[in-house]
């Protein structure tokens, strides 16, 4: 299963560099835990052309599913559905179901705050509009509502950039989506830690007992140097339920074991 | 300054969120200190196609540098040069500075270890293979040479994906040759902590704040809800000098400050 799913993340404090992307991080995770795929993840601007241009190149890619972060708020640089609406010949317009998710969030935060009504002033009604024919999806956290976007055969999502309002979106609106669309699949990985043989050294094996393995992904990450060896080995695999896939992966340990002893190292599963 | 640099990040470790990319972020930090812009981060399989597509994509886009990272070590899975290669049409070759750099190691290794002299195996070998006309630097840390390659207009980084690796050849290689690019320019930033104004109410002042001191970027960043409300805003510029980006910034700062005070927020320098 491949070309599943790719990610858009949006915002500029990505790309100076002041804000880690763990957004990325956490949904790939999730995916791939589902027995789905990530297959791009592209993190661009908050400037309208940059948006539409990541939008509609990924579109040419055909994934399943796009899934962007960032740039749904109320401020001038929250430009996202914008972006998203060029791409897909669409325009923004307000969605009367997410200016009710916007409006009842003020009526609720007044009352928390016994604070007067407060006005639904032009930066509180943007985030009630979103491209034309698509759905807003509750934000059980933030106020932003987000979105999702049917065009052709993609399913496109639009998150919010704040991790707790993404995370709690994502869990409540498109974890069902998702483990429908990955039905019976799942993910399993395993990792051992190889200690006194150099990466340069194990590296033929590993194509060798991908080859015996074919549906085994085998991926080595120095830990030490090659000259103090230390190496752990990701094995993982996507299967049809559990049992398979951990039967595979214990296979293929045996024998990425048995390489390691040869060698004269030693080889421990970490987890 | 736009479209300066683009990063691709080679990695299945990337997209199944098992690591999370710190890399990225190290480099977009430094690159944007020394006042140049990264323009986008692309996150891409090990797989020659998509990493030859990716690259070729990135061209298109005609960033004058683009740095790679991961991929460039001894096993199976190490592929951004054969990609890089494709996408320039040009092939990969024992290039004989590489080979004299990974040989060198071997010896030093060999030595350190009081191991008998270390086969130059074809996994050792590979880490010489570069594309023709490309230049192999020097890896301090590290096996695997990093690479420069000039094509057209692009100048192009292939650097290891191990942290400690690719951190010293961008100090050691790297810097020099972005400083120069970045002749004079400084970048600026200063945060300021927002309280008891919700971001919704301010978002209108940023894009006024924004248009009175033409060369500040303003970002908001919600750190609690929209009840309560606690907002940074993130201010930069990009200058010939660090007098004259301070000036701006805190020209900015004097007038979201006042227009915060109005609304009966409290807003502080956090840095």
């Amino acid at each position: 299963m491949t070309n599943d799913i790719e990610i858009i993340s949006v915002g500029n404090e990505l790309l100076i560099g002041k804000t880690l992307n763990t957004n990325a991080q956490w949904l790939a995770k999730r995916l791939t835990a589902l027995g789905l795929s990530v297959s791009r993840i592209t993190t661009i601007k908050d400037e309208v052309p940059e948006i539409v241009k990541a939008v509609k190149e990924t579109m040419l890619r055909k994934p399943r599913f796009i899934i962007t972060t960032g740039g749904l708020g109320p401020t001038f640089d929250d430009k996202t559905l914008e972006g998203i609406a060029k791409a897909c010949d669409s325009t923004l317009q307000i969605n009367e179901d997410a200016l009710q998710m916007v409006t009842g969030k003020y009526v609720k935060y007044a009352e928390e705050m016994k604070h007067e009504a407060f006005e639904l002033t032009p930066a509180r009604r943007k985030m009630a509009k979103i491209p034309e024919g698509a759905t807003p999806l509750p934000n059980p956290v933030g106020t932003a509502p987000a979105v999702l976007l049917t065009h052709k055969t993609l399913t496109l999502f639009a998150l919010p950039g704040v991790p707790s309002e993404m995370k709690a979106i994502f869990t409540a609106s498109l974890l069902p989506i998702f483990k429908e669309a990955a039905s019976d699949l799942t993910f399993f990985e395993t990792s051992m830690c190889v200690e006194g043989v150099m990466e340069s050294e194990i590296a033929p094996f590993l194509a060798q007992v991908m080859h015996r393995n074919p549906y085994i992904y085998i991926k080595s990450h120095p830990l030490g140097a090659e000259k103090t060896p230390k190496i752990e080995l990701h094995l993982s695999t996507t299967a049809q339920d559990v049992t398979t896939a951990k039967k595979r992966v214990s296979q293929a340990l045996i024998q990425l074991s048995e390489i390691v002893e040869a060698k004269g190292g030693t080889a421990q599963i970490v987890k």
